[in-house]
């Protein structure tokens, strides 16, 4: 087969992570007879300080006639002292969530057996955690009106939803369920927010479409609570915008693994997949940042865009290969374990393949 | 002195846990020469099964009328279902904390040397928590418009908070930063919502009359995750009511003492005291609730809105006392441990006063 992929390296350590994904998608194209183009295109604060803008119409043309993104992570310190900043590099994110239609943010959490005892929760409770949340990305508070009245005295955000916004979203999560433990929770504030009204009863309405999975609807804090109390009493949930925002970075940290973590986000026009760490200011260049999380996000883009499962399988083996083994940066090696370069680790994944 | 406080005792085990504290109260009343008179009134459950309402007008005029407010926990299954139901317990609660202006939610995160073990997370992670959170109680998602449009198929909700509403929040949070380690952190997500800049501005400007404190600013998903990995890297943290929501729950389950945290809502007419733990309707009329947070709630009501600093200290360390004799309710007796009822608890806290 043949692809063509738009690269947003971004900002930080964007490049390279994205660098060893490459070199790792590459040989797993070889290896199973793929062709990969690379269509590489600025966001961030690299975009800002090249054409003015985060997230330019050549990158959004880019994206449009790729069949997949890859992306590194965007942000730059010298925007984060001043949120109300005309340009800003986070707006990039929005807006390209936006104009791709990227509605459904996928966010795997689970445990590597060889890490497990980096997570803050004890191994009791976060031993056999495997979650996936399915958060809205393209409406709720995040793209609502907002603004100031009374002199800037007064400030307000607004949060809407449409039934057509939640039933896609929640299709995927049936849907995914189905897949999975056919568990689905639905997590909301229905007790508070008419939004939350409005995704719970159409939420039941879609039950009745999928009667094998058995839905349950919780409170957002009542969720806080329980990803610390007993993660791996979740498996699929689906969630608002900002909900999904709050928990799932929650959620990232309980398995101690977060610089392993994966994305995708899917949706209209094409569908994105990035490490869900942020761009590390502070280590770009080093070539200590881990390039895992990138890698296994493309993993994601093999199965999930592609419908390659075993090339998908063949990057998560030789991923656990690593570990095991202890080829691995900084953050992960043992006290007195040597830490290797990121540019290393990649190199012993293509070499492991 | 003498106090009159309003007694709310709610549904579930809401009458069993302030039943003890009352006796704790009136025994530290006696034996520091003050007298309490109690005024029970209704809310809740039992407030809409007796006059169809959660929050009468006469128990608005007892609260209104009393030097604090004793609360147990409101909520019973029959309207869990259905959060659009016509009427319904929390909708008690939240009339209630509007009408009586509370607008100050204070929610302590402490840990019990005796109890450390009992949290999900290691111990090197949670030893020495001390935290505050300032939860704004009365705008907010909570309060703002909210409604359908198009025939239903559209909800909204409306974030409003004014510069006025954030400062006298704010303002808490500054002086209980002085009375401690002088480390305030503003949540927010002022990358993405206008009421959030309108915090984030108001709060810096007011930096200027604490230059004794130091302010951070940190997103509301930041700090989700790092109240798992270091939640004893926090003092007190100022946020709005939504977040708090969320944050304050997240934060309870930490500490793995949820069943003894107590905490205050204060405002313009009057204060508030209740266990951060709700009805727990199964085991109602059970005698086995742990009434020790309800207990601790009194002692902040000693000493926040009585000033009577050495009542409150007789009843914490009464308190301290029965974990480390082990004179404790169920959820917090070992294995092979004798677990004492509710009423016990508070007899041996009574007769060890
Ligand atoms: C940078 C920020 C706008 C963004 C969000 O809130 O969606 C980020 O936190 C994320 O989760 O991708
Ligand atoms: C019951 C509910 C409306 C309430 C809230 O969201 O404020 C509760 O969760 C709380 O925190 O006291």
């Amino acid at each position: 087969m043949k692809f063509n992929i738009a690269l947003l390296a971004g900002d930080g350590i964007g490049p390279e992570v994205i660098n060893e994904a490459v070199k790792v998608s590459d040989a797993i194209a070889k290896k199973f007879n793929h062709e990969i183009t690379w269509t590489p295109a600025l966001t961030g604060a690299c975009a800002i300080d090249a054409v003015g803008v985060p997230y330019p119409d050549e990158t959004h043309e880019i994206c449009m006639a790729a069949d997949a993104v890859l992306f590194g992570a965007i942000g730059h310190p010298k925007y984060d002292n001043d949120p109300s900043a005309p340009v800003r590099p986070e707006q990039g994110l929005l807006l390209m969530r936006k104009k791709l239609g990227l509605f459904a943010n996928v966010r795997p959490t689970f445990t590597f057996p060889s890490l497990i005892d980096n997570s803050p929760l004890k191994r009791e409770r976060i031993e056999g955690t495997d979650l996936v949340f399915l958060r809205e990305l393209t409406g709720g508070i995040y793209f609502g009106e907002k603004g100031r009245k009374d002199d800037g005295e007064t400030a307000f955000d607004t949060c809407t939803y449409t039934r057509s916004e939640v039933q896609r979203l929640a299709k995927k999560g049936f849907e995914l369920a189905m897949t999975r433990t056919k568990k689905l929770c639905c997590v909301d504030k229905a007790n508070v927010m008419e939004t939350s009204r409005l995704w719970r009863e159409t939420v039941q309405t879609m039950e009745k479409d999928y009667p094998e999975v058995t839905v349950s609807y919780e409170f957002v804090d009542a969720v806080a609570m329980r990803l610390v109390q007993w993660p791996n009493s979740y498996d699929v949930l689906i969630t608002e915008n900002l909900f999904g925002d709050i928990l799932t970075d929650e959620a990232s940290v309980i398995s101690g693994s977060m610089g392993l973590m994966p994305s995708a986000s899917v949706g209209e026009h094409t569908s994105l997949y990035e490490p869900i760490h942020g761009s590390y200011p502070q280590a770009t260049g080093l070539n200590i940042a881990n390039p895992l999380a990138t890698v296994l996000s493309a993993a994601m883009m093999f199965e999930d865009a592609f419908g390659l499962k075993e090339e998908a399988e063949a990057i998560r083996a030789v991923v656990n290969k690593s570990l095991e083994q202890g080829i691995v940066t900084e953050d992960l090696a043992g006290k007195d374990a040597k830490a290797y370069k990121t540019s290393e680790v990649g190199d012993w994944l293509v070499a492991n393949l």
